[in-house]
């Protein structure tokens, strides 16, 4: 009854719109994303928003089981347009928020399971998932979804850590190892992949090896320090071709200061204007699914990290591939 | 896609159930109150959860309007019986939330005229509507649209306040002043009202005189103290007999112990326990709504108080006229 | 210009108003103490509120010193009249906030000197001073002043703790020494002394031994279990007989369910509703200053703690001498 | 009796100055900002602290109306002078804090009217007032104010957004339409506007053409990324000449890495560093007045948002025109 | 260096003693339970402290596996000797703090495996364990090493859930499951089974028959509303008898107010004098371990949770058969 | 029992290493810093972490009396080796935390002096100790410790503030006035002190005379606006030259929206990049003590603060003399 949904025609289709606060009182209604319609598939759909609240594959500090409930309600603020770089999702894209993948709480190998299968359904007409993490265990089962749609795909993984452990405390199913397992059943195209923010501390002075012997493109944090990050997306876009690419955005990958509600905090790491070129930066590029981990709400109590995550993922709904930009 | 939607036969039709954490996990899904099914209309529905959330007559700390989202988010572990009372109200009652009544945030006038307009359609055919408020300021026009459809009503009011203020600070529609609003125009049917767990300072010393005038019943906090209530209740329901009755229940009438998250905290004030009395008392009446007031999120580190408003909504629900029972 | 001063007329002359939410917005102005009027000196004043800001008398978790910046700002909701009690402190009282004693929050020593001088000057007219805290230090150096002005006092001591060790880590004066210093000087008189309200561990198994011996009436918690403590008050009215009185109040007397936001909390402790019990007791009693202690605001993140503290000291003022009384 | 009023021998005159942990204890006394005398008119000063603790005029998390009281509280620890810039303020001007305007909180119409109505006797003497808000409504009755004396106004609006938005959810008087009814009743001189900040998403992808053809300069945040605003100011100087100037600095301009603590936070924003470089370019204008925004405390757990809003407002007291600079 | 380790004659061997603020300043040092010494294995100990950081087994709010941190920080305050009982436990028993077992937080399976071994160990030659959890999935693998010590043991199961539950979701190794794994293995001896404190909503309105069919006795929170449990413990007492006796308390027993910081908070809960009365009531019982889950600091802003459940644990320790009592 | 210690071989000793959540739980055991071996005494250390648990120098908010305990906390995800820079300090230096120094938290000058004793026996033999702050009183006795075995020291002092006040409210000993006690007693060799990121405030425009005619090099927070650090660090080396330099870091130095957590925050401080580039660059110096003051964790409601602290620590550990790094 209350909570108007909003459609704009599109040629033939009347295609969702989010709400605004001329639409209905911002506090108010249903948190889907940007207030968005809520839908039960993806049929229609060219992209979507989806939960995947799962954190049981988290070392240290729990709590991203609580990101999409989060980033959901502070996603109330955004706006349909992008008046930085004249993006317009809602004028071509038909996009709804889809709900939560039915993960495992208990059971860290269930719940990869499930996430692969649902991401299978998502993903088999084409629709682009934008995924609320959730630990970044999800990007195993996900990249088992997408690559076995796509085939290998390029990986952009803007994250504090590279997640290519082979196991932590005998485990092969965690938040560090996630990456690894993918690469491993060859679902990631090791030459098209970038990871960007890496720091801290690690087990041993030389932690790459294994990304760079694999032939990913390392680009730690230090290197990214005191600079504007849109030369280099130009080199990534060259680098990743015209070959299908997925973004795994861990919010650690940006400095405490701007995301402290996380569990693995790194000083020295990427500002969200960086983090905005990099998202900007994929315009063009063939991007078949975004993902944004880690958030941990109990940690945030301004709420900023979840705030910040959200803009985040509306900034890469504006990089899927088919979104209308207007005339600078 | 994701958010199953339970249905339980019951004779002919099936009903809405809400999901516990077999059917879904816990932290996921749109929060709707017990994740109940979402409807747009009361159509076919004997009792509805539905959002006011307006805070914008308070004087003092502002927040209720996030107060509906927070109950619904710590709802999820409520599950579907009653045990201590034996109440089963999925067996009978069809029930849904359909979501939030578009208040208006910066006027207060309108918000009002706002909320009498949608409770007239959500009591037309009789749905019992389970309110989350909001500030208090919404018991008259809630009451002006449920005393147009039934007449003027019994009233069983809870709050450390009697909100019978003439104004405040000249102004006439706040939460101070909204059940005064509703007697002058002849919604309350003042032999049939008890005001139970006013305490605190007032501006004068004998505060209650207009209420006692009125024929009100005024219990106050004082006379709660170290005692069960539900032998109060017994005569309660003498006093409000057969007609219909609307239950009020100001988050504050709870010791700031129970809920601090709310706006205006008075000390020595009532139990959980004596909140479960006074509502599982009221089993057997003819009650006609309900609603939960001034729940403040924003100063709930826990979210105890929005979760203890949430418990006490879902006791509500056991006293909606038609609920079945086990035998005890 | 702005936060009006507010002065009734009373026989023939004109006495302070505290402000309420009528008279100027509750969120707005200077926040003193009910938003009474602020005075530069005692003269003519018959009761006074005054913070004494001082924390490091503090072996565990400070912070107290903010004490008296947060119960003034919650208690902008305090109205002048007292319903429960009938007492209406502003018809016959002249009473204001007369500031902060300059306390030295570097030396114990030197602060404690201060605080004598500075009541020393409070009292020397009789003005009854109504003490906002800081630790529980600042007894020692009140009750000289008292002490001296009085002679010595009985003193109603309300504290989860007896504080009468002879030194903490070697220090003699700390918040867990100071009764024992004053009662060292003479300025207790031992037979109308009452303790109520210890509990928790000790570093012995008899641990009141000493106050015992003084002669002081020890109520520890457990005897206060389950129980109105009105009955216990007529008691302590008759061993206080007709001297000088002064109360020390410690919130961390309070169970922590009521008043979290203190350095040093036991479980098992009274309850808001028997503190206006001890409070309210007071009555008819020569009462010559009252003092509330150990509130730890950044640890009491809902305000509660404040909140209770500010309402107490209120009950507190409705207990000075030639306070009226409505007929009940 | 205990907080000192200090002053200094200026010429003829004493004038105030602010109390230093030297004069009193940091965390005492009545939290005048800076602790400087309270006053009760704009007589004899040359500048004035001022509150306006509305927030009525907010569409999604409210608070700010308890931004006055948190910024004075976080202003103890400002000192008088100014080692970067060498400005002495307290050298040459009389300054207090006069409290706050007395708002509102149920109708934000009538909290417009009384606002401009305090602002008509703040200003008549030429006294320059420095105002804590509150939310951004609050601009257009101060506006109304300054421009009937003054004349119309240049002004450096930095903030996240424009305020120009013809109405929100119907409404006229918003914090997001506080500017163009300004502009509307001719109290703005459109040539001599810039705009600062602006960032987000916007409901369209051209936000600003209102603004363009009134003639602002609009210096979005995406153009001030990774650089000095220091030569921008040289431009601005220019571009507002000799006429008098407002600032209207709304927290929001500040990246929420900065300023976490309020209600519509969007990434990519200004750093402290960018603030401070546009208020000192400030030095030289004819400034009448200034006004910071949008703090909401009860988001900001640290007091960090609070205490960078208070040393903002200490920067734009020091570009009071007639401030003394020592040589460098 | 810094940390005294202090130990006092016992007859003939120096038993552990914890360290006061007389000792050690209290917010100093590496925080052991009561700052006892840190032992590496049971020997010569009576009884220990042990942690268990495990919350995995959690479906809803994570978080406990920071719980024996915390409690152990809270612990500070706690001193020797208990007044309100005469137990002086530190006369007659050896205790230490053993550290924490090393759970596995990616896999619920192998982490209760690692916690059995490790009980194994802990319990063979007689200590009894203080275990400080983690969530309550805990209790079946320590029930196994327990129960292959002393055989099927009488349960005090205080909780307001009875964790009987066949699964969840599909998954056997729960926190609301791990009771029935203990009992299906026969390490409970049912008749000498008592659950206190259960209420709220269940998924079916008779949610004790399984219980009730083997011989639990069940005492409802209901059934303890108003009421001293002392009376009750005599008769628990007889049920018990002399055999082995494990205590396994979840801080959920206790009601919200007491308790926030908690995972699945439910109203009407316990009061800490009925758990204390409880505690105290298992004295002469043959108590073999000791249990306190499900604390979950992060949600517990002032830290009460974690000191409260510390002192239950304290109290614990009381009873373990040997300690030495005071005469009355 | 549960907490493995581990240690490595390192020619012919065994050396400590910190654990990883490879070797334990990060959320489980004893919380020394890194998990490493706790020690009892400096002997055969080449380095060692030690807290100073002391706020009551603090003139404004307290707290940092708890700041060693959440370091060491939040130290647990730091692992041992610093790819950015290649130092492996564990592969060189044999490390241990040797818990906290016994403080006296009523008494300043008393806890100076159990200070000064301290470290001249942990230094004694050369050891080089990594301190935990406790507020900036410290350096004063830490200066006279390390100043009477290695004579007048270099400092590189990172701060907000010059802490070179005679007295502060009369007082001599307090956290503004640490470092020039130490120079008055010509521990201090002036002409290689440097003072980084002075800001904010003060009581006088030109405040840093008395410094700069001891020859300090003062680089204020404004000469580090927009800049790399790395070039300033050359020259720091030059000054420094091969005499004994002693590192004090004031947590304030860095701006609030990297530290929140802190008691005298001011805007326009350091990054985190800037601190690791001031560390980093004294590699090579003879560095013979570090210290990290004023974390204030009970404002720190992520903890990002203290985890920043500890990570800098680290920093601080891989520039002690000897540290292997690895070839870049």
């Amino acid at each position: 009854m209350f909570q108007p949904v909003k459609r704009k025609a599109c040629g033939a289709k009347k295609i969702n719109q989010p709400l605004t606060g001329n639409d209905f009182p911002l506090p108010a209604g249903f948190p889907s994303f940007m207030k968005l319609p809520i839908a039960t598939s993806t049929e229609g759909l060219d992209a979507c928003f989806v939960g995947v609240p799962m954190d049981n594959g988290t070392g240290y500090k729990p709590g991203a089981r609580f990101a999409p409930r989060e980033m959901r309600a502070e996603s109330a603020i955004i706006r349909p347009c992008n008046p930085d770089t004249g993006a317009q999702p809602f004028t071509s894209l038909s996009v709804a928020d889809i709900g939560d993948v039915p993960v495992n709480l208990f059971n860290v190998a269930k719940s990869c399971e499930n996430i692969r299968e649902s991401f299978n359904k998502i993903v088999k007409d084409g629709c682009v998932p934008l995924v609320m993490g959730g630990d970044h265990t999800i990007t195993y089962p996900i990249l088992q979804a997408l690559g076995k749609k796509y085939g290998p795909l390029g990986v952009i993984y803007v994250d504090a850590h590279s997640d290519c452990a082979v196991s932590v405390a005998g485990e092969r199913l965690t938040h560090s190892t996630s990456l690894r397992r993918a690469i491993e059943e060859n679902f990631v195209d090791c030459k098209r992949v970038v990871q960007i923010g890496q720091r801290g501390t690690r087990v041993n002075v030389d932690p790459y090896q294994y990304e760079k012997d694999l032939g990913f493109r390392m680009i730690p944090a230090v290197d990214c320090w005191y600079k504007s990050l849109a030369p280099l997306m130009v080199e990534i876009r060259e680098q990743m071709g015209t070959g299908p690419v997925y973004m795994s955005f861990c919010i650690d990958a940006l400095d405490p200061a701007y995301a402290p509600g996380t569990g693995f905090p790194e000083i020295g790491g990427l500002t969200t204007i960086q983090a905005m070129e990099i998202i900007r930066g994929c315009k063009g590029l063939n991007m078949v699914g975004f993902e944004m981990d880690e958030v941990t709400p109990v940690y945030d109590s301004s709420g900023v990290t979840s705030a910040t995550a959200g803009k985040l993922l509306y900034e890469m709904l504006c990089v899927v591939p088919s979104v209308k930009y207007a005339e600078k």
